[in-house]
């Protein structure tokens, strides 16, 4: 049973100002209700209140993996070059690794996730399909080197994270253990009181098929995502994908001859519309790539933008590249904020399917200051391939019903991806099968943001006056706050006391003179669910009792609201 | 409440073979076991049982620091450079550290110990003497690059420690912090069933006056210590510390002249007690070193030997230095193997108090192939400075009574600091006194290995059969053993199934197609406190229960086992 928790002896200092530095939500008030410090750029340290509600999230998680059969092991964060040699990841990582070496000038990374390491584990220490499956899951400290560290422990550099790994022998079973994991994920989000949705994501990096995002819906979030109100459909924006066969051909018998038009300083869309007074949409806006070195066009409505991300992940494993200047250089038949796909015979031509068979576009005539009008695709030039490729906008059609899209900013809790045979077909992880062959073992991985999600809950939960913590995660059950006099401090210690007893979590304010205003108003910045005020009233034995998120409070014996509280 | 930990469904793959490289007890068996993985030198990982295990050792170690009124933190291990340049420890450290930069050149470290971390913390944190004492820890991952990581987790590059830190305004605040934290770690060692011993040491890189080790004796310990059978008295060798004015004068009036013997091929103590027939304790063997670049001797009788670990205490903050062959070649006074104090008139002699006023030595004579005898101190030469310098030996007698020394190899369990006000000067920590004047901070460090304590249990408790663990931090209380057919696996998990209902922790080994003698042999290497075994008389519900360490067991029946190991 763990003991009241006393502020006058709990290093906590609150600051009634938000740090300069700071934008989100979670940020300014994490700090400024003394749960964590900062030590360097995206690098934090965990103050007593800050620890209670990463070890409440972090026990969450433990007893649901748990409760599926995970077992907990803890990997190493430092770890050898060669396994992520062997992925390719020491290279694809680019900058996001922190790299060293030892006193032997030996390579080493902090880990940024461990599929290599748990590969290797698993190929150590399991021989023979009786020994699968197998789910393995630590919490543990990750690394990675972010290009913008912010949002205080939003997004750190150094991070607590629970990454599971699982092993099957057959597809069935891999998908058997992702649901597991996704029931999992789903049990654990409601239980720290998380409003999150699950959207269809794309599996980047990290390789292999299927994955889903735990998004928790919230202003300060850098992913976007959409979902449809009609059909129940949500997606990571970049994972939205129409079907390319949604190129509906338009009649373009009644449309005239391509015909070229001198428009000087109209380098973009908007100088374009607004000097022939068409709607963006009416033109056809070309963007010029590099796919694995070789010169791309992809055509787009004007009022759009390409999602490169969208666009990379239609191309991979080719490396998608904007062009340079240099590019232009040696090649005359490309001119710069002038080209038009009828023009581009060497080129190949991406488009987006909007860009229909008959329809007919203002673009460039790739020559300087000058446009072509009636340009019909299908007649005037050719695509080679319609992909979807724009940045979902708001009101999109959804791709599942029709119906228009919502778009909504939230924070990734959450990611599981159906590797697949991807890392153990790079570590040769097999076991023995049924049939007595080796059989190649098919993994999954999942992960949640632990600290991230003590973030995300104070981003979703706080209000005017400060956090305002689920109950499953705040740093205690009550906040008892003495008034001032000394004889309100002593009744104070004793019903803290007597709630500790009836096994709740307490925390205390027992300063000496610190005014009573004071004291209310960092409980409410501290945000413990029900706050029990011994006052004005204390001597006849009446306390107040408020509840943290309503602000509702009444009046009513201590021994009543003992009773209330330990219900 | 825990589940039933089922060995059908555990990783945890047993060795009948040690590890080619392991040397010591728990590295051969923690391995064997299936307790941890080796990822790199002195990098592993802790598998499911290992897991467990050390989660109790952290278990116990929270418990105690939380009974002390100690508040846990949670600090990166990712450090910026800049605090540990003011301290001087970025330099100091040498090679032990792991350094790197992040993607914009920027210095970091990891974190061998926080010092300087927490002082910052503190400084933020804490304005007044009235937020003060205050006493902070983590268990959490440290960083060293050690020159020879071996032993398994016993010296890990990477590994577990629990660190804290005091700061009072007052001395002796400090000496209270410091008491209570030598008790606290009393009782940790006491409940997790270590052996220990507390032993005077000496405080080395980190600073600060008094401190004391916790010692678990252990054959693979890489520390020595004394104690005395007598008095109690006990300390790290190096900490071993006879009063120098224990030199008590001899009377030389009887010895004869010095007296120059030819002696060739002699550069050694034994090559020259074995020519003159003398014993090398009647020699005087004279170490030259450099004290901060100065040529020193160090004469100590010819059947001791020098500890560079003392002499560099005594002689601090002067670094202490080897001389090299080309400090001889400008020094034609120094003759290499035949040095004699009677002829240094230019160097600075430090001798062992043996070496006292009167005493006679066969000595260099500071000529190639020479020696003298009768060279007496006080006669033919002179000692500037009495230091106890020599490496303790077994029958030393004890400084505190007299008594002979007894000599033993131990394991470096915790390690308790009075530092003082060495870092609060570093970081200017003053904090409002009671006047209303700046008061500096004094401070404390503790420090407990946590995953080597897994390490020094694993090293006192195994017997020839493998891990034997005390019931704390056992993996689980009862073993349960299914010797094999279909019913008596049925009736393990049953059994398995009341116990764990009654609060135990059981590990039940339910393989099908694994031998009785497998599971037994296995039983033993896991080295759970009591093994249930479910075998021949199952049928009539009798089973086996036996005790790991004395190997008794007794047949009775299953009701009365479980009633037995519930009690």
């Amino acid at each position: 049973m763990s003991q009241v928790q006393r502020m006058s002896r709990l290093m906590v200092k609150t600051l009634r100002d938000d740090p300069a530095d700071a934008e989100t939500i979670s940020h300014k008030l994490l700090v400024r209700a003394g749960y964590v410090r900062r030590n360097a750029a995206g690098v934090w340290t965990w103050l007593p209140l800050g620890k209670k509600v990463l070890d409440n999230v972090s026990a969450v998680v433990r007893e649901e993996m748990d409760a599926i059969g995970a077992q907990e092991v803890l990997l190493p964060a430092l770890l050898p070059r060669e396994p992520y040699e062997a992925s390719g990841r020491w290279e694809e990582y680019g900058e996001l690794l922190f790299r060293l070496k030892d006193r032997k000038g030996a390579d080493y990374l902090l880990g940024p996730t461990h599929e290599e390491i748990f590969t290797q584990t698993v190929k150590d220490q399991c021989v023979s399909y009786k020994d699968l499956p197998v789910m393995l899951y630590q919490i543990q400290t990750k690394y990675r080197d972010e290009a913008r560290p912010r949002s205080g422990v939003l997004r750190g550099r150094e991070f607590q994270m629970k990454d599971s790994y699982s092993f099957d022998i057959t597809d069935e079973g891999l998908a058997e253990s992702y649901a597991l994991h996704r029931a999992a994920y789903q049990r654990i989000f409601t239980r720290l009181g998380l409003d999150h949705r699950i959207v269809s994501a794309v599996s980047g990096a990290m390789g292999g098929s299927a994955s889903e995002e735990f998004l928790a819906p919230a202003a300060a979030g850098e992913d976007t995502f959409v979902d449809c109100p009609a059909c129940g459909y949500a997606a990571n924006t970049e994972a939205v994908t129409f079907p390319a066969d949604r190129a509906e051909p338009a009649d373009a018998s009644s449309v005239g001859p391509m015909e070229e038009l001198d428009t000087p300083d109209t380098p973009t869309i908007e100088s374009l519309a607004r000097q022939l007074d068409v709607p963006a949409s009416a033109t056809l806006k070309n963007l010029l790539v590099k796919v694995d070195g070789e010169i791309v066009a992809v055509g787009v409505p004007g009022d759009r933008e390409v999602d490169l991300g969208k666009l990379g992940e239609h191309l991979a494993p080719a490396v998608v590249e904007l062009v340079t200047a240099e590019d232009f250089a040696g090649r005359p038949d490309l001119v710069r904020g002038y080209v038009g796909p009828q023009g581009l015979a060497k080129v190949r031509y991406i488009a987006d399917p909007r860009v229909a068979p008959g329809t007919a576009w203002v673009t460039g005539a790739n020559k300087p200051d000058t446009h072509a009008r009636d340009v019909v695709c299908g007649r005037d030039f050719e695509v080679d391939d319609y992909l979807d490729v724009v940045v979902v906008e708001e009101g999109d059609p959804c791709p599942s019903c029709g119906a228009g899209l919502r778009l909504g900013r939230a924070i990734e809790i959450g990611h599981i991806f159906q590797l697949g045979r991807k890392y153990a077909d790079t570590f040769q992880l097999d076991v023995l099968g049924p049939q007595g062959k080796p059989v190649r073992v098919t993994m999954g991985s999942y992960g949640i943001g632990v600290s991230r999600a003590v973030a995300a809950l104070a981003e979703q939960t706080a209000d005017a006056k400060g956090l305002c913590w689920p109950a499953e995660v705040a740093p205690a059950d009550v906040h008892v706050v003495a008034a001032g006099k000394a004889a309100q401090i002593e009744l104070a210690l004793d019903a803290a006391e007597r709630l500790r007893a009836a096994g709740l979590r307490v925390l205390v304010d027992d300063r000496a003179g610190v005014s009573p205003g004071v004291k209310f108003t960092d409980a409410e910045l501290i945000g413990v669910p029900r706050i029990l005020i011994v006052g004005r009233r204390a001597a006849e034995g009446v306390v107040e009792l408020k509840d943290r998120r309503s602000g509702e409070s009444e009046e009513l014996p201590l021994t009543d609201a003992v009773a209330k509280l330990t219900a």
